[in-house]
């Protein structure tokens, strides 16, 4: 795999994109720095010139927002997709029938311009749950919308910048891949999210385009692999949201076929999942109010299932996650949380590292050096390390500190 | 029961207590007003004339702190106490073998000062994890804190004091029951407890006095009982900690003894419950940084398991309680909340209201007026229902909201 430095949605052959100021945000947050400042990019469009095939993940919340549920029925009906509009501000969440009924018209209206069916286009929402969707709004923008899509990279990051909430920076990967009969793939992914990000599942919003020639159900599967460890190993606050999907769009353009059970398939799945390890690391990263970059892995736990209890009390720890905020070598909270998380160890036969520096040894506290370990804990990137010694499970967790401005950003979202 | 308004610990019959500054705070927090302000209390001891027999319940956290594994050793060896001595600012825990010789020591000495043995001195710590316990300082102490033992109130609120940490206010309790004999039992209560604070178990130190002469069978259960939805039900942060324990002293003073399947016994039950109520609802309020009360309650669960996880998920989740914090009516997070709870439910019949106001009916929002709603969020008690038709069960946790000073608190708790 090759890692593309500069990366944007459209780099796989035959897609476009663009966003637009439908007036959904009133702040100005998130203006794309390319474009006029008071223009905030509110909506996003990204289209592939030919049907493509598509796999999507979801949110594991029982409830469910409207734009979602249209999208995983129109998914689940196996057709192929032309494209998919995606709004910030507004969740479409929560308001009853009206909610896809909103939804199908937004699609509409892009169907219209596109000269495709409604069917063909998947609709994303992430926003306020429980206000109706402004679709008037969105709908007045879809002719601009619609008629600037391009390739080109400029109108590939306003569709990022149109995705994105109290984000504060754009998540975009890509890569190129080159199977065995020497034909090469391009994979791109963008995606937005910074609260309300927990697994399952990815609690944000991830778009893949790719111009390789797939087959849905290997797609599907590579999905699923892909997300399993990456997307769905991120949580910024706990809370798990009703709109979030990640999605694939394969349109074949490149002329490369990626067939089942071969390296090339491996191939794919390995590139398509190293790009969600990258974005999933970004959502972390830029999670709300972050100052810091978490990632917390654990060792030679009895299974996965602990493994998994593990990091995860830790990552959404609000004890832990202030200490890092504050720089506080408090460690013994990292220890409190192993211990509530519910996972079976001997409390007498844990380590736990920070930045490789071993405070708790078999369970009891090792003198430190402060000095150092002030320094380790400057670091944006911060490494938690607990070690068991009752098997060989593994599991790994991206998150990030919990500051002042996660309560100032969440303390008055709506306004 | 007739509740006693000017509540304290050493009400009930041949109970003495005291507090006193040992040096393990620096801060000028939590100084008892009626004291000169710049004694900083931080050791609490409560005694009783003759010895008690105690119950005790602890949290569920797999790691112990050494205090707290001494307590329980004790407490499950069956002898009677003569008295409990809690030290603030140091956890005692996660120091390996050192932690229960340290306690152990701390009781010795409070044991010779009393004239009893250290088998029945029961020792607590809370606060920082991971650092030696300053015995010494405590120990150079006992004699001051032993001789200055009295049924005063004044010297009771200092053993309040003495344990409070992060707490802001004091947490006393009392009342008293007539039998049907016409002898009257009294129960007092006191508690410490601000962050690090989720089920189970109760997640901070309480300790109950009474001069009941009852079983240590039927105390022990009639102090499960009065846990189970009080103290077992607050949570602040999500973090249970490792130290924790409620225990209460019976030491037969009053001469009213309580026997087994009597009236008497329940009228005992359901006074310890009620003051228990009040106490968990004391600590939510008083959480770390908190500048509200919140009250979770669902009804029409399918089971009490689903009805748990949903008040838990809701009363935990950052998104709600900053929107709290914030007084900002973004009620769509509880309706996300109890979707990712993991509870079976019909999202189309769900109803959620705060303050009595409906904001979601059948799983829709509800146009409201936003003055009116935002009077409710103003109120320091909010009160948030939500009403499921899948059964019959009930629950309900109280928490508190999440503030800037939480942040600022935990970000720098060991300095």
């Amino acid at each position: 795999m090759e890692s593309i430095k500069e990366a944007y949605i459209t780099l796989p052959k035959g897609f476009k994109a663009n966003g637009v100021a439908a007036g959904l945000k009133s702040d100005a947050a998130n203006v794309n720095p390319d474009v006029d400042k008071s223009l905030v990019l509110d909506v996003a469009l990204v289209e592939s010139d030919v049907p493509a095939v598509v796999a999507g993940v979801y949110t594991s919340n029982l409830v469910k927002g409207h734009s979602l549920v249209r999208s995983i029925r129109k998914i689940g009906q196996g057709g192929k997709m032309r494209g998919m509009i995606v709004n910030s501000k507004n969740a479409n969440a929560g308001v009853g029938k009206e909610g896809e009924e909103d939804a199908d018209k937004v699609a509409k209206a892009v169907a219209d311009e596109l000269g495709c069916t409604s069917d063909e286009i998947l609709t994303a929402s992430t926003g306020v749950i429980g206000t109706r969707l402004p679709y008037e709004k969105i709908i007045n923008k879809v002719p601009e919308l619609v008629s600037g899509l391009s390739a080109d990279a400029k109108n590939a990051h306003y569709a990022e910048y149109g995705m994105m909430t109290t984000d504060t920076l754009p998540k975009e990967v890509a890569a190129s891949i080159t199977l065995k009969d020497g034909k090469e793939v391009t994979i791109a992914g963008m995606a937005k999210g910074s609260g309300m990000i927990h697994p399952n599942l990815a609690t944000m919003i991830g778009i893949f385009t790719t111009d390789a020639d797939i087959d849905k159900d290997l797609l599907q599967d590579a999905l699923k692999k892909a997300v399993a460890h990456t997307f769905n190993r991120v949580t910024v606050d706990g809370d798990t949201s009703v709109c979030d999907m990640v999605v694939v769009m394969a349109n074949g353009m490149s002329g490369a076929v990626i067939e089942k059970d071969t390296e090339d398939l491996k191939l794919f799945e390995e590139a398509l999942e190293e790009l969600s390890y990258d974005i999933a690391r970004m959502l972390a990263s830029d999670g709300e109010g972050a100052t810091k970059f978490i990632e917390i892995e654990v060792t030679g736990a009895a299974d996965e299932y602990d493994a998994k209890l593990i990091v995860t009390a830790v990552a959404r720890s609000p004890l832990c996650k202030t200490a890092f905020f504050g720089e506080d070598a408090n460690i013994g909270r990292v220890l409190t949380a192993v211990g509530y998380s519910g996972a079976k160890f001997d409390p007498e036969k844990i380590d736990i590292l920070v930045g490789g520096m071993l405070f708790f040894h078999d369970g009891v506290c090792v003198p430190f050096d402060e000095d150092e370990a002030a320094k380790i804990l400057a670091e944006h990137d911060i490494h938690v390390e607990i070690r068991l010694q009752e098997g060989d499970a593994y599991d790994r967790m991206f998150t990030c500190d919990f500051s002042y401005d996660y309560v100032k950003i969440n303390g008055s979202y709506r306004t």
